[in-house]
């Protein structure tokens, strides 16, 4: 951590800084420039961080210089992290192609999407029981009978399921169907939320937030790990921006800066980044292209009778044909879809 | 809702459309321009909003015309709301003025602050039990604990208390204590918790998302309203943009948005939009020249030993002269601090 | 600045990026830490910044200590600079209120603008004769005929002219009568023609770019102090961000920043930050509460009518109201209209 | 063009709106829904752009139902524009490969990169003789002497030179170097460039603004094609957000945006767009599956001792394995590099 004080700052100010910094068992090296002094912090990082140096006097601003995270980071475990679920693998040269419906609502729409993601060589089935609408008007979601459903839809296609968990109170029953536990966007600093699947047993599949810096979302998962559950898929869907021409602005280089600094798998949403389906073919070969460890697509059998984001959602034929170039580029990039 | 079509869409796809609008009961107004048409649909909002029309053949996109809110609206009750609580109003000419500690530490540091609070004629005490922090390695908070020093500052000065709620199982807990319950920017689309203090007695304090619109902000509060709690207060705390000398963008403009078409009250917490303490009287000046309904403020006894935002905490002078200022702008726009 | 090494820099690494500070003349002190090894180099400011450490092998970042500008800056000149043009102030204590129509359309309809803003007690006239549009197909502005009729005004009311300059071609045409030259938004970041506006005698007044950060800003202005002209007004109007109620954001935070750490003047434009007419009045009060040195605004006889942001423009005795309110809270916070 | 009526907007305010729209000889259809009423306006675009209609009474807002380009839209040529410079070919599945360093130096140095990049297979040189800096302390450029020196680069190597202009004056200096003028992101609304490089025979290789959406980068080329240049190129190289971990976010989903909607060549500068030499190969992989007619790279014989944007720069090897791996990926997409 380093302490840049004021143009200006005394003598006792800086003294005063240096005091603060030791108290914690930190040790403080001054670097006095020809208008601004620097105050070096060496010592442990959380220990520091409880430090509100800011608040002293004379202080311009602290730059960090160690990363806020630890279990996420490559530093720490270099093997890039391969999650494994039901006999299949995503991350470390694995690619995970997760498809489905954005939300459950007959037996019958699940069971048809299951079986073209089946058919068209995914890995893994997504689907919502419990919903977040922005509206308190629309539709929410099957809830535990939504469960039920993709449980009946594994069991045919043998495909894991991924569903999202909002409510904490909800976890029993989820984790009760569910391969993966996915966390959205909006919950993303849910810590509370965070806490609890970071002590469950399944895979956690966590959406960066609309407003979330990399860093922070990184720290979302620090939260998991550091309760014991390291198998966290990180999933890129898209931040918020000016432009409108897409409903978020996916931020692909997310992923190659994931995979450098951390060992975690770094999957692309691109329905819910852009919204549309005339974009989720290239963004998707965008991803596989910048070293995704996955797609994470929205298929429904019927989009124009979808309760939930139909307009985003690949037709069946059309998710055909996504998947068959999908998986060229990926074979191209040396990666397997298993 | 007006569907406007593509350029070269057919007259199977209008009639498409217009077949998909009316199975829903609704009415639809073909207008054939030049280049493009466009297919007014007249009917219930929610029930067309459920009909996913951008999903359909020639469709290049939907324009919604009716605002997405209802309860919250001005429409529904023009008259502004007045949340009244142990004999403090804020709204409707009320003024608030709620400050206090970021987070409860211990019963000296609470107590010194409600006693600041209290002195310069602050109207509600605000304090955190339970934090979120974006790093799990950081002070979480003292829990239950922290709710009862809460409740000693509020015996002895009379001051309501609102502290944030994260977790729907701590509801009981922090109604105990709690006059006004505060959902964080970070849970303003944690719709359970939403619902869940809907259901409630106690007046919410609703903070603005990171990244949400003002639409989205009054969606929330939509959610709590439609459960049958009307006496929500709508805080801007600052959106995120690319500027970085202040840690977040204070959206002064949010203020006269939301008086124009909410009844709601609406308040501002400078602290956290600047994450400064040198820039908390000027916004909150500008905020109150604005039309805020109050505002919220951090103060500490002793900003360089905080626990959390310690830098952006007004010590107790400086929130005496705060106070001072604040008020008189208050008493000169005509409104009145109870 | 500071140069923060990656973590397993090697001693060979950080020696080539001593020496390389070095061989600019500047010093290096290299401070070890536990993980990572951070170098500082004192010396020159721009012999420093020319060096691009980043390229450096083993190098994580490197973080700037001090402000990149000098001449618009605090340290250099701590008292506030006061623009004075035909016997009117900005700045120091002296409040500006600019108005006029956005662009100069015919005489009778910038005459009448101007009587209106001079009877309100407006101390300067605005209007542009050449417009930037985001469309090749919109009004372009009259040129050099609209700067004759600006100078009429000029002769009837006496109020000094603020006009835009967006080509270096027509600054002779333009200085024949602007008293203030204007560089948008949009021309911020044009280097050549801040430097030819730094080589003027006029007062320039420098609108700040959409996505340009506040340091970024006050570089811009840094090229046309550099020059040699030192009377320079920064005008905050509002920075782009993912909000859609109001056309721009306003950044009301970046008046008291600017106030902090340069001399200049800083002025609000609520009409461009909004693009709405019932939000000017109360942004501009919360500009005037937040410390500004004035505000631009639009206003025309007829804005049904305008040929240029009618709808952001208000109607004669809307401007008269308006004067009247902020003339008010100007005399609040103890500067003077003049 | 649709009209969205207030909530109770008055029949006479209606009547109003029509009366407007029918001045301009456009024709008016009247939907009245239950709560608000719409007016379509039919008839040409540019005649009812110019009526500022939110600035009638009882206006809640006016939805453009056109889009606000001609020229560069696909409806209007739908075939892909190939542009041809010195026998290289772009756009229309031709893939170009433009680099070079970042400004021009040295004669060495530009010889040097001029050699790099002809070796790898790149297809046309860039380098700058005048450069934009946010700093007036920072290096300016060499002006004409640059240009002399790219000249000199391709004299041996055949590569077309790429370049920026910056200011009008300089137009015919630069015109008799330059095989392509670049307009810079910060000039992207400098409109008086944009006219002058549309009344000039070169291509134009316009960058994206860094807060333009991209129906403003469109409506910029529409400035240079409508007065005569159809061969623009256009470059992403990065939109401002609040995202760190890179200088820009690079927004990919523009890639197949602009191929949907225009017949211009796009390409993506993934240099500019981070900042980070370890970003560039992804990202520019990510650029190519996602459509791109090719890449704009920086390059530098020694990036360690550039003079500008040096730490973004692949170093010769790095180039090479650069371009090796682009070129296989161009080869998958069915393009061809020439």
């Amino acid at each position: 951590m380093m302490i840049v004080m004021q143009e200006g700052a005394t003598d006792e100010q800086i003294a005063h800084v240096v005091a603060r910094i030791e108290e914690v068992g930190a040790s403080a090296h001054v670097s006095v420039g020809e208008r601004v002094t620097v105050i070096g912090a060496i010592g442990d990082r959380e220990e520091l961080a409880g430090v509100p140096l800011e608040a002293c006097p004379g202080v311009d601003r602290v730059v960090a210089v160690l990363k806020p995270y630890k279990l996420v980071g490559r530093e720490f475990h270099p093997d890039d992290t391969v999650v494994e679920v039901r006999g299949k693998r995503l991350g470390g040269g694995h690619f995970g192609m997760i498809a489905g419906p954005c939300s459950v609502e007959t037996e019958e729409q699940v069971m048809a999407a299951a079986r073209t993601v089946a058919a068209a060589g995914g890995t893994m089935l997504r689907g919502g029981a419990f919903k977040p609408r922005s509206s308190p008007y629309a539709f929410q979601g099957l809830g535990v009978d939504g469960l039920k459903i993709l449980a009946e839809a594994r069991d045919e296609t043998g495909l894991p399921i991924v569903t999202e968990l909002m409510d904490p109170r909800d976890l029993d029953d989820l984790l009760a169907v569910a391969d993966v536990v996915q966390i959205g966007a909006r919950n993303m600093q849910n810590f509370q939320l965070l806490s609890e699947v970071g002590r469950c047993d399944a895979p956690v599949l966590l959406k960066r937030g609309l407003a979330a810096t990399i860093e922070e979302w990184l720290m979302a998962a620090e939260y998991i790990v550091k309760e014991g559950n390291r198998r966290v898929i990180l999933c890129e869907r898209g931040i918020r921006t000016f432009e409108t021409a897409t409903r978020n602005t996916l931020d692909v280089s997310a992923v190659p800066v994931v995979r450098l600094v951390s060992h975690l798998p770094v999957i692309v949403d691109p329905s819910h980044a852009t919204g549309r389906p005339d974009l989720v073919l290239p963004l998707s070969l965008a991803a596989v292209a910048a070293g995704a460890d996955g797609v994470l697509v929205e298929t429904h059998p019927n989009p124009e009778h979808a309760l939930c984001d139909g307009p985003q959602s690949l037709a069946p034929e059309a998710f055909a044909e996504f998947a068959e170039r999908v998986t060229e580029l990926v074979r191209w990039t040396g990666k397997v879809l298993s």
